[in-house]
């Protein structure tokens, strides 16, 4: 029941923050199909943050699917990975109007960092108030994508700075994908590996 | 369970695409009924609008509603729609502004194709999840409606090229009235035909 | 559970009705006290219109509490009522903006005498659903503060136009004052009336 | 059941207000991160209300959950607090782009006083409601917190007039902090002075 409404919460909150980008995408003066043509870095930049917010929310509601009680710190992680969810309309308009500019892809990459360390702080705190033994943390198993996410921002962050902002853009992208596709596939996948 | 928060999600969004077109409707700055004039454009593409999430809340309230499972893949098809309802509000008011001109309406018309397209993609998602012998697949029957409006939109889209703006509205208009009429009635129409 | 949903999205499309309305009160330019000063209008439409949707939302949150059914027909009737509802913010900026000139509160109150009626339909078709022996029936009662709400929109329009905006004015507060003060006490004070 | 729905239009009022607070915080044009520097103030201010906002839904969340009955009384004692919560976007905005001058400081201080109230009135409404033996009386306890709260705004208007806007964003700061920290900590601190 208290589980409830922290998910109706942050539902409403993610259900805004998905719909409001679209408000970046300004409606053009001219009539032509050419006044769409300055927008697709902008549009481009909402595609990315859309499917971002869609995974957070895939995420956030298949790992409260399996926990069965909050507390006051779980309220206060949640807000805190809303919080940093909310600021992503910011810098996704900055790094689309700037045409994915160096200083501006690196915010962006930077904000997405943000989310994955509240999200993995959120997931810890149910993990350690359910207990070693409990249905979550079996679910959440080894996580290896929640580990391997943050570095691969990490390293989307340094090929932005020593490389072009495209090459982060790549690594970030590719982090989207590889929430994107399946768990099962992924799991065989690195199963079959040696 | 599962399926309670995919529905207060796309609740959530659709009542915010539904409510921000509406910030479309710039307040005028003259206190003269002459003020509200060349407001009629932008007004009358968010009725067409309003209407179009209304339909798509009520398909979507009524197939959910048979629906008794979800899956990973549900989720994304879900998603998938909600991101092309998302940009009505844009393409709303690109046509709006532009008084329905040629590449504006054209625009909205591909937007609806889009939406129609990716409400298909989650309807057989669904029925392939429930199975052929489901009431999911019973309560959407020959789904006459549904394999008939992408078709009116394409020749919607046709006659927003080759005849003019008004002629492709005339048809996405016409597509809205046939969703807005009670299903019995037209089922009925159509099984009286020989 | 059908009327679950219902519920949901109309709770999600007046929340945020009520919240964008805030928009139109912007953020001034100036530091001192007086930069707040030309905001008044638009702040008093803002609490006057904040009031009425708080009206439609307690009303709506009674009726349908009382109501166990709905239909396609009781949607689309509740759509109806939620698309006037939505242009409140429009004409609320429209009037607080030219600071209660005649066009503008006129304007108000014909969107006011809209929800009214949009809200009579919804009312009508439910009660018709559920019949005349129904705790929804019973419960509306003679439903005189419902019966006399439209005169009084119509008195204020006649107001606003052949006397002066503030006399329409008087009027639209006066609606929603009758609808603030628990019904018991104006009941009862019907009641003592010979 | 008549709980759920005022909860649930709280909890969407509430993400809205604390997500269209983000809106203030405009995209600049410039692609340098020097671009982003003049935006602090609007920033830090966005990160004390987001925080607020939070600590409103926490405690609201809280104290409903120990709530078995709601009134109409009810209904407008949460319309009134939500009213004053709605207003917050707008006086942090003032704050923000003025970066923390005397008057806006002042009203932003009013505005967290007016919230408190409403809280006050609210909680005293439902304490009423339930009466003396109640969980949710017992629940509430001495409200230590909730009845410093509003002298130690009191103290911030009268610090920011009389010494310096940034000695009352201390003490509002301050009382943000009282929340923030977990409960039981503060009450064995209290219960271990003389």
């Amino acid at each position: 029941m208290e589980k409830t409404r922290l998910e109706a919460f942050s539902d409403g909150v993610l259900a805004i923050i998905i719909t409001i980008m679209v408000l970046e995408l300004k409606v053009p003066h001219g009539e032509d199909i050419a006044a769409l043509a300055p927008l697709w870095p902008v549009f481009a930049s909402y595609v990315l943050s859309f499917i971002y917010i869609g995974i957070y929310w895939n995420n956030h509601h298949h790992m409260l699917q399996a926990a069965d009680k909050i507390s006051g710190a779980i309220l206060w992680a949640n807000l805190h990975l809303l919080f940093w969810l909310s600021l992503l309309p910011f810098s996704t308009g900055w790094m689309g109007e700037n045409h994915f500019a160096r200083w501006p892809t690196f915010l962006y990459g930077l904000n997405l960092l943000a989310c994955a360390i509240a999200y993995f702080i959120l997931q810890t705190a149910l993990a350690s108030l359910h207990g070693p033994r409990s249905t979550l943390v079996r679910a959440l198993g080894r996580d290896a994508k929640g580990k391997f996410s943050p570095l691969l921002y990490l390293l989307g962050l340094a090929a932005t700075w020593w490389i072009a902002p495209w090459a982060g853009l790549f690594l970030f992208i590719g982090v989207a994908l590889i929430w994107l596709i399946p768990d099962r596939r992924i799991e065989r996948l690195l199963a079959t590996r040696p």
